[in-house]
């Protein structure tokens, strides 16, 4: 089961990417609000009973002073992935990148790009993949995808530019 | 009394100051190591007791992903100032000083600036003297050294350039 | 008493917060309009009166090279809040945040978030709340509310995602 | 299996630490030398072959135009960590960070702090734990030194400053 | 020829103006949309065969990790031009400029400003003229005419201020 | 006489503050269409004849790699203010800001704030002050106007508040 | 007469250039220590009395969140120059940077570059030299020295690589 | 032949590579200092005589308010590359960067990497190789040699670690 975790409701619209890949991978999810700031017992809890719950990878979506995928990751050897999240007071999604980003030596959050809870999801079934070898299959069928898409496209540009 | 925390020894030697600060100013302040990424436990604990414990301001230093200063405000009413310390791996100091500033609302942290632990301690004073005369008294004198600082080196330049 | 000042009778709408808590707190406040760089005499005199009219926290907003927050402190004793304020022509906010931010050693100013005057509020609420256990109460209460709205949220993001 | 590859010999020194946690961890490791810009048609051919060669996650640091662990993503379904390094050239860092984080959507990098080989080495295992029971109770082990490692810091730092 | 690819055939209204600079110039093109991270392989393939298709120099636009002008570059040595383009989650174009600008030693990508294909096709003119007089000539009258514009403007802003 | 110059008619939105300032102050002026880049030779003679012609300060407002006022500064011994335009495809408006600004020893140009062109006219209308009491005269009436105009401000918002 | 004021002494060594390209040119100048941040009174004194004591132009050189060349320009018309200075805990001179330069409106500093004291002076011998046909010639007499230098080591360099 | 300038004979230390990889390719090149702020005449007749001197591609290194790349290009058909130096008080190389790339639609600059004269110096090759197989040759040597050297590292990086 995936964990999808953030700090608010309104980071709903970034972070449904995430649940999209779940679904369509078709692997487990719970989604929770779960704030670092405002509920930091809730958080912890949340962080330390992941594993036994069945969580096997946790994604957390968070802007500003992005605080809520690192504090998982201090509270639980699961794999953590942070999604940063453009929020509206936010310095350019700096604060945000920078803030999952940058932990110290023995508290790794895997960290996407700026809003990209799309790759987060992605990257939460290429770690179940490892041992999970039907899923590594769709992810092939996945990557197998884009090069469709992109072939697609290619095929529509050239005409155009013919 | 003043609490004073860093999430390594190696943040000592920029946290010193706001300790001498203390010292100087006759007010007594606790000294402890709580990281907030490899101590979450520890930490809440530290913040949710530190007001019974007599602690009326948390000086918080951290660096690269500086998570202290926001979690330790999370558990705790009482006022967090957040020294942002610049780090061996640090990416120029950015990303401790915005994790520390861009706060989401509900829960501040009053940042200083990068590495400067001596206005975290004068800022603490300020708090405490809000409801202390003696102490303010002492402000007014420190603020009068400042003045005759700045006057002493006035002169010693304008005898240099004469 | 709280002071609540901006350069500009523009910044009222991001300043508004920051007078809402001190309302929701039932916290007395004066606000004005002092601009350090149009009015300097009047904003030292602000500063320098501040005490003895019975102010207790300054809470300075400004945008661009935002010099009232700190031009404040230098003239009084007490704490002073900056808000950087992200004006038309700021720079990202970078500005702003800057200016406020990384004053020299003796003359602190209490930094909070990009445009957060509801953080200044309550920063400046945590300050007076150090001497006044009723205030310290309501901060006890304020706290459980953010943990109650997240509850709420999580009770409704959870029922959409069962 | 992980495999630990870089652009250069000269990222030795940064990405050492990567090593050194599988070596710790009992994890068996490759380490080789694939540049994405000098050998390309090598790096694809790693990337390709990677996961029949037993490969299970990938650590991939690069400095400056870091293209590196998002070309080796692009081939591959194994999840990819980016580890950007700080090259002699590079602009603060900020090259290595963006051009490692900032991947398009379908191909993700789980990408950790500036030169934190140390981080990439242990979300590695963290992924492998997923599915290894004995693995996770390490980390769990390794979790428990980070809190001894601190509370021996803290008696320290409390004795100097009784 | 000069070939120019993107990565999306959402970059086509970006990469538009390099390609009405070749029309203008009377230079042929091919144009395809090629993805570093989507397609590898025929991204590899297209710039190994691109030589011996007749391209002489190649135009390439990509945004936020921006690897397609670099490996690209890796594997032809006809010069290869780099367009950053300012894509939706691009944190300030910042992504799209270091990812393209700060290739290795041994591995020159021409970089142009963001967003700016139309200097890419004035650029591959330029290389094109270093051994073509009649193209030569084109850029002279190109220069002349950029004189004439501002001239006029010159004219119609003196008028409207005397 | 105050030589106002852009390098672009799309400049003058931004640039006609400047020429308002010097109508109001009774100030004569010339404005132009002078492009460092498309016109380099008439740039030149603009620079090189301004003094002769009667300009005693020139103001030049320039966006992107923003070339415009350090070169005219090059060929005048002309005080020079820049304005740094946020052009379209501007990095945030630091191209512009860092193009004027950073000007190596030898050749200063006097940089206002991201499309100030209205202080670039008041810093030219002090600068002809200097040597002119009459407009000395004129700008303390001007900046006792801006003391007014905060002093009605304050009295609205002091009455919204009571 | 030059006014050439810093916030502290150490300051001098950066602000020496200044002081030199006076000397050289003849022209008088005054040096102080005022401090905006320590001594506000003295530094608003300084400004609103610097027209009367001679002073002609004003170069204010500070660092961090610098506030002094702003605060100077607030309470005096004669131009003033700020030279941001990259003091130890700067945010590698943005702060000194964006705090001198982003002035509101109404109320201008003419910024120089990071450190740029030298440019400072020069620039203020360019305003001075607007009503001094003596000091121009010194300017052409030095704008001519800056040609014959670059001629020099023109001259070597070919003969190097002859 | 190819034109290798620089606004002052210390970039030589920079700029070194550029003519190191003309000697080891046999390309002609000429080597000269260029400001374009202090010589700006010099600099015009550098750009506009270089076609009929034999220059074919001109590099153009130079620093902080780095403007010779583009003011070249603004007076000169021939492709110019721009190399940004990171001189002493350039902000992180920013300045040098900004200045070079971000040039105005109709005069583009080829710019490579933060003080990569190296890759300038390929770049050049590349050019002259569109319409010279010999030089073409050439660099197919040079990238293989690339390829050789990344093996080798690979092999001794393998036997390390078996």
């Amino acid at each position: 089961m995936v964990g999808i975790i953030m700090g608010s409701s309104s980071d709903l619209s970034v972070m449904q990417d995430a649940i999209d890949i779940c679904q369509s991978f078709g692997v487990a999810y719970e989604v929770d609000i779960v704030s670092a700031h405002r509920t930091p017992v809730k958080m912890l809890q949340y962080a330390q009973t992941a594993k036994e719950r069945g969580v096997k990878v946790i994604i957390a979506g968070a802007g500003g002073a992005a605080h809520l995928p690192g504090m998982v990751a201090s509270a639980t050897i699961l794999p953590v992935i942070g999604v940063p999240v453009k929020s509206s007071n936010s310095i350019d999604g700096w604060d945000s990148v920078l803030s999952i980003l940058q932990m110290p030596n023995g508290v790794p959050v895997a960290t996407v790009a700026l809003n990209a809870s799309k790759n987060a999801g992605i990257l939460a079934i290429q770690m179940l993949a490892i041992a999970d070898e039907a899923l590594a299959h769709k992810l092939e069928t996945y990557k197998q995808e884009l090069v469709e898409k992109v072939a697609e496209m290619s095929q529509q540009t050239k005409s155009n530019w013919k």
